[in-house]
């Protein structure tokens, strides 16, 4: 699995302050320990710091690509920001996230098309969030193609299904998993970020566990999450071990070893 | 999910005695437990006691019909005890179970065909457990029809998978349930008994929780399991809810409010 770590976020009141006063001890630390937990990207989310999200991105990603040498996922709805992060990293980033809403789409396309980054696209239109699998299939076939046609590789593309919340809909899980496998086969890369299956829902975690397997045996391949909680990597690696993901259990085994499975002892009875 | 409930078994050391001694009292108790906790089946096997098994099996059937209500499944290899239980029962008993292995079949096919059990086929033969997908879909195709041919309907069968430990060969688990998804599309039910998957590994439960989800992906119905192990019911209401197998999410609402899904505070941030 290629893991996406979603912890830097300027909407998260712990981590706001770190970035808006570039406290680089701080935002190193936290990326020292997604990276360490598995992280393959780095997530930046600066939007909330408003006009200053184009400068606070390009201290944070130099900050991130010196602690850790990972590429580093830009979040951002906005184009200026997206060319500071682009202009500031050395590794080859991933932008998070392109969609079908047309203003986004024409501001990023023409910055795709020259700067070649590797490119989450979201199954959304300006009609929102698609209501079936087929729709979300038509979405992500029309930004693999364009996204194809601005000069990126199949590997480059990562097509994030959009998660609802099951709680709000009991078909919207199936309805999910029947579009990581459809677009797989189109053999792009098929992320979700998780955590919107369990709204509304008691134990929301254990929700995310559950569908993160489910997701997996449909053929996802990426997910947005925190490294940081080990409960959610401890079933992605035993997800990957019965998956035959991980050869002769060697990633499971090393987590293990590292106590970064984090179960109780009742687990080994 | 239909649950066998595993937990009455003779081969295990605090069981014996209870079976052994006829010790009604603690029989109803572990038999109510596993009720209340969701199995639909009450597994008896008695195969340890030998010259005793129908006898004792007798007995035991009794105690559990009269304390839940609910229909046993008739855990042995042996013809007579076959009988032996099926005349005890009352509730229509699921026999646990027939395999292509020439000695069982014979025995058990003529018995079927005359008092019609629900059944549970094992995808085994003379040649042992089979090494791919494919050998598991032709032993479950020709099991299907034996028993179709015996007078049982489709409801009435139950296939079990046999599941192979992954840490013994990688590619196990995915042959596991790609036979999982072609089984069920035979219209029977498809059943595996959990713990096998992860042998030898650290943290079996865990491994044996993720596999879980992974089956329920794929379309397992059924599972033998053990239903007061919390955890792994936890995981099973969970994936219920995000399969749309849980319609509103009821059952895991019922099972949360119930205090059944038992997890530590920390999976409700």
């Amino acid at each position: 699995m290629i893991i996406i770590g979603e912890n830097i976020n300027s909407t998260r009141q712990k981590i706001q302050p770190i970035l808006g006063n570039k406290d680089t001890k701080e935002l190193a630390k936290l990326a020292k320990r997604q990276a360490k937990a598995g992280a393959a990207y780095i997530d930046l989310n600066c939007a909330t710091l408003l006009d200053r999200e184009p400068e606070i991105l390009t201290w944070a990603i130099g900050v991130v690509e010196a602690e850790t040498g990972l590429p580093v996922a830009i979040d951002t709805p906005n184009a200026a920001s997206l060319i500071a992060g682009l202009d500031a990293a050395k590794n080859r980033p991933l932008l998070n996230s392109i969609t079908l809403e047309k203003e986004r789409f024409e501001a990023f396309l023409p910055v795709i098309r020259e700067r070649k980054p590797q490119v989450i696209g979201l199954v959304m239109s300006d009609a929102g969030v698609p209501e079936s699998a087929q729709d979300r299939i038509d979405n992500a076939r029309q930004l693999v193609d364009a996204l194809l046609g601005a000069g990126l590789t199949h590997d480059d593309i990562y097509i994030d299904a959009v998660v609802a919340p099951v709680g709000a809909g009991p078909e919207r899980g199936p309805m999910v998993l029947d579009a990581v496998e459809k677009i797989r086969a189109m053999g792009v890369h098929v992320s979700v970020g998780l955590s919107n299956v369990s709204y509304g829902l008691p134990y929301r975690k254990l929700v995310n566990r559950a569908f993160l397997a489910c997701c997996m045996a449909r053929g996802l391949d990426t997910a947005i999450l925190d490294p940081l909680d080990k409960e959610i990597m401890a079933i992605m690696y035993a997800t990957e071990a019965v998956l035959n993901r991980d050869e002769w259990c060697a990633n499971y085994l090393q987590a293990h070893r590292d106590n970064r499975l984090n179960m109780p002892e009742s687990v080994n009875t």
